[in-house]
């Protein structure tokens, strides 16, 4: 258990974090109110966490997983003593249900599912190991989880809660700062980098995917200059990566997604680098729509095309990128997407959420154990054997 | 002069026109308020015409140059016979100071002053001839447009700057016309055909550039199925290209610009056309900031990338696109576009209005008098040389 939790996300820190605990309750980042408001909202129950998330006031599929986390220890943190509820039984009980309702705040994310699994293992293991213990220096063995005669200490376990949600928020800072690592020594001081849509510390615990070597550049000294896409319809270009950029003092210009191409022709541009939703094992690569279109724009230029994602986005199962389903969304947000009707009343609208750009689009895959080359059929499986 | 002045842009037609000539007013569409509101303003001065050209009422070349010649008529019309004047260069004074005030509602548009240049002429030539008649008959020689002797029919002059008028709109659409001919030939049955930006009737006084074709197309029933890029940041595709298109009945398909890609990589679109704003010597083409980007990913799917212009676009004393001075516009069209702030204050913006597509990208130019290929440089005199 981490011996001073708020060390982690400490709220002094002034770096923007999406999601930081601040010793007895999770300050969040409202990035609804993004950019035009600075917001941390203060949660102290899982049903804060569980609006939260549903409102998309967190989003980003590592951010959510951690709020989660961060949610089910608030739920559980006020579960009375053993003494008062006969055992720890109703204390799994209960923590079943709290994570059960947490994982209906946003039912297709899959890192939410994740997170909480890991908090409900690292607590039956406790549990578990206390009733042993408990059970053994009674002299009599383990009740099988019934309750009883073995009295754990739920207060460690609710500890222990904490301390993974800590741990899975601080994993993933490390492991985008080993991305970040990774990443930065395939750029050079001076290089112009593109981004499309937002794979930043706001997504994340820290640091983001695609934004890390940015990150690290910036703390070093190195000086690049960023082009953000606004990418449309959603615009996380605009409002969420230029905003976190320009907060953390890196040089970037925010431009419409249709201006990649005429920045890249004017040299500007020394390579390109995203994150993304799901890798297959043949390296084809889902993310945000536009990505694609700027895969083949960087390709004509000859700039480097990079995709930066934690391991766990490798999704070996599946052969190729023409298996990864893509979602289509709500025409209103190419229509009307800013409150303001911009097209006809009963125009058709074509708006997937995703493209799926193919691996040979791909100069080389960033993760954390390292950057993998094509043929990526070959190479991918590597980033597992250990 | 024509015969019937209502025949062309009669109100009754349901064709959705930029202007029409209703008799005794100018009609014109107010593309303000589109695609929210279809509002056709009854313009009975030269002061209406010179605001609704200021304020952007009507917009594209063609369009502007047709609103002027007209509010020069109307300016024209009301001036009192001969009798009560002393002559006709108190008419020639009136319709120099008349359109120079014309030419200043939008300083920078070259169509403006083409069409207010030619109705001058058209009076002026008209003047002449009866000075020349009127002193012919009387036995004496012209006093070379001094006025007194002479007596010509102002009624008459007045009614050629009308006919005048109305011969620039019924050029420009025959011109369309032809362009649609000559691009329509290009397409097949079934098609899918991208555009950009809005290079349509509401440009113009019929039919469009690039959209003509796809007119042509449904009125002789064949089927295209139309795939419109928003074009941000103004979004004029959405704004405008989709709702003409939608409001003729042709099959139009809204997209946001970053879906191009994509679009193309499913196999949906075997053709763009494009208009442009200027075409060098050596046919690199001047159009809407993301043209460039679309003619890329046609050429990295194998579409052929077509430019629909008249040929007073070709500017053979360009030598090439480098030489055409790109506009940057106000960084607020990206940041605050729909009424809302959606970036972060003080970000950077690169906000260019236009970019240039190189010839290579080009697959033919389609002009008035035929479908150009490469190399242009060779072929675009050729079209000047009867």
């Amino acid at each position: 258990m981490t011996s001073n939790p708020t060390q982690i996300g400490n709220p002094q820190d002034d770096w923007l974090q999406s999601l930081r605990w601040a010793g007895d309750h999770l300050e969040l980042l409202d990035q609804r109110q993004l950019p035009e408001e600075i917001v941390y909202l203060d949660l102290t129950t899982s049903e804060e966490v569980w609006e939260a998330i549903r409102r998309l006031k967190v989003r980003g599929a590592p951010a959510i997983g951690i709020a989660a986390a961060f949610g089910l220890y608030l739920a559980m943190r006020s579960f009375p003593p053993v003494a008062e509820t006969g055992g720890p039984d109703q204390f799994r009980q209960e923590l079943l249900r709290q994570a059960d309702y947490l994982a209906t705040s946003r039912p297709t994310a899959v890192n939410l599912f994740w997170a909480l699994d890991r908090m409900k293992k690292r607590a039956e293991r406790l549990l578990r190991e206390m009733e042993i213990h408990t059970g053994e220096s009674a002299g009599g063995k383990t009740n099988g989880g019934l309750g009883g005669q073995a009295v754990p200490d739920l207060e460690a376990v609710k500890l222990a809660l904490l301390d993974e949600a800590l741990q899975i928020q601080s994993e993933d800072e490390e492991t985008n700062r080993r991305i970040g690592e990774h990443a930065l020594a395939l750029l050079e001081d001076g290089m112009g980098v593109l981004t499309h849509c937002n794979a930043g510390g706001l997504a994340t615990a820290k640091y983001g995917t695609a934004l890390a070597p940015l990150y690290l550049a910036k703390e070093r000294g190195m000086d690049l200059k960023v082009f953000a896409d606004e990418t449309r319809p959603v615009l996380q270009g605009a409002r969420l990566t230029a905003f976190e950029l320009q907060q953390a003092g890196v040089d970037v210009t925010l431009i419409c997604d249709n201006m990649a191409g005429m920045v890249m022709s004017k040299g500007w541009v020394q390579a390109v680098i995203v994150g993304t939703d799901r890798v297959a094992a043949n390296g084809d690569v889902a993310n945000k729509i536009g990505t694609y279109s700027v895969a083949v724009l960087a390709k004509a230029h000859g700039i480097p095309f990079y995709v930066a994602c934690p391991l766990s986005t490798v999704d070996l199962s599946m052969s190729s990128g023409q298996e990864i389903p893509i979602e289509e969304r709500d025409e209103l947000e190419i229509t009307e997407g800013f409150g303001k009707r911009t097209a006809p009343r009963g125009i058709k609208v074509y708006n997937p959420a995703f493209d799926v750009t193919p691996h040979e689009y791909v100069t080389a895959i960033i993760t954390e154990k390292g950057v993998v080359r094509p043929p990526y059929a070959e190479n991918l499986p590597k980033l597992f054997e250990d």
